[in-house]
């Protein structure tokens, strides 16, 4: 297996950290291919916009996909972006590893969806959800929060993990990737080094890294979340009024 | 009523733009103050990491928190930071302008929550949501999509517009403001100076700028989305067992 990790935290000592290496020692020992995109360690540029293009299609006006199409096309997206893609099409396998911040992806990383999901290339009109480019490749969303656990249940005041995550799951699906249950790690606390160092640190650290890589040795075989695709859907782009997920409750 | 409008679309002449000076003129019509920032024309720097502080609380760990709460109470935040914070506290009602980008809000703008709502200044443990510092304040969202309305449905295929914009409005209410129900703006499609220049665009966006001017007279008058609070929560932030919500259907 091919897998792609997508690395996303400033501190080359976090939790996030340990935890992406964890994956990269389970997933090689276990005779896996692995490449890490390390977001902040590639000094990754997040921002879409005019800044991103040396020519453009149309100078006077920018529009982000109209740019991203042209040079897709054209062969002449910028570096990064064109690595991202080789990478995503290369992998069978895409785990995302980040901290939750704000109720979503940090800005690095929402960057990199910005830019590197580019129209044209990873999705057009007809390509897209289950007719998406990347479709038989699976992805996964290993994400820290600072909150514990019950607080992200349905009615806790962090907000409901299933339907934060969500709109993550949303933009995986549009290029064709199938998604995998998030692996979660709650309550995680920064705290500098000092606290790092604790007895209390430590044993969560532990105990996370082998959850996940117990996880992570038997990805292949895990089942995605279900998702409608064009066959449910009618012209309108919504469920066709005779579907029976419409009858599920 | 003071109003600051957080802009976020790097195209001057874009439909974003357009709304950003319909609310201006409007509000600046009816006598309110208005104050922009807008974010690409700024430069703003949205990545939170070690390279946003030229002094560290911790040099040898970066933990974005800490470094938050420590610069603050040190009156040393970045001078963008700085700005955002003033203008926030400055105002009373505050709009975000922005398109929605893979089912979010552009990294952009995803950077200023990560770097202008620090720890320590906009919330702390004991004062967040209802009792967040920011609360007697107003937010609303005015978002353009791409994709057409029906498809942004419960069943519809871009996803429940509810569901995408609520990770968002659980950030605005963490800081304490009241959240008002967002502007959707659907079916906004680029296209560059071309298509802006047909009949069937400029019409949508004068039916949209009037839709939007008419809802921005009255602002002060609506409603807040009903958000739980500390005194419906439990000990361990989750709403309480004989909470009457828990019945609700």
């Amino acid at each position: 297996m091919k897998v792609l990790i997508v690395h996303c935290h400033p501190e080359p000592k976090s939790f996030n950290a340990a935890l992406t290496d964890t994956a990269i020692e389970t997933l090689e020992h276990a005779g896996h291919e692995v490449l890490v995109s390390d977001l902040y360690a590639e000094e990754f540029e997040p921002v879409e916009g005019p800044g991103r293009y040396a020519t453009r299609r149309e100078p006077s006006y920018f529009q982000a996909l109209d740019e991203q199409r042209w040079h897709y096309e054209g062969d002449a997206l910028a570096a990064d972006v064109s690595r991202e893609i080789a990478r995503l099409k290369w992998a069978q396998t895409v785990i995302f590893q980040f901290p939750l911040w704000w109720h979503g992806v940090p800005a690095m990383l929402k960057g990199w969806f910005d830019r590197v999901f580019v129209y044209g290339g990873l999705y057009t009109g007809s390509r897209r959800f289950d007719r998406g480019p990347l479709s038989g490749r699976r992805a996964l969303c290993s994400v820290t929060t600072g909150a514990p656990e019950a607080t992200f249940g349905p009615l806790g005041r962090s907000g409901d993990i299933a339907t934060l995550m969500w709109p993550l799951h949303c933009s995986l699906y549009y290029v064709g990737l199938s998604v995998l249950v998030p692996q979660l790690t709650y309550g995680v606390q920064g705290g500098g080094l000092s606290y790092q160092q604790e007895a209390g640190f430590r044993a969560h650290l532990e105990k996370e890294k082998m959850r996940w890589a117990t996880r992570v040795q038997t990805l292949s075989e895990e089942r995605p979340i279900p998702m409608s695709g064009w066959a449910d859907w009618n012209e309108a782009g919504v469920l066709k009024n005779d579907h029976p997920l419409r009858w599920r409750i």
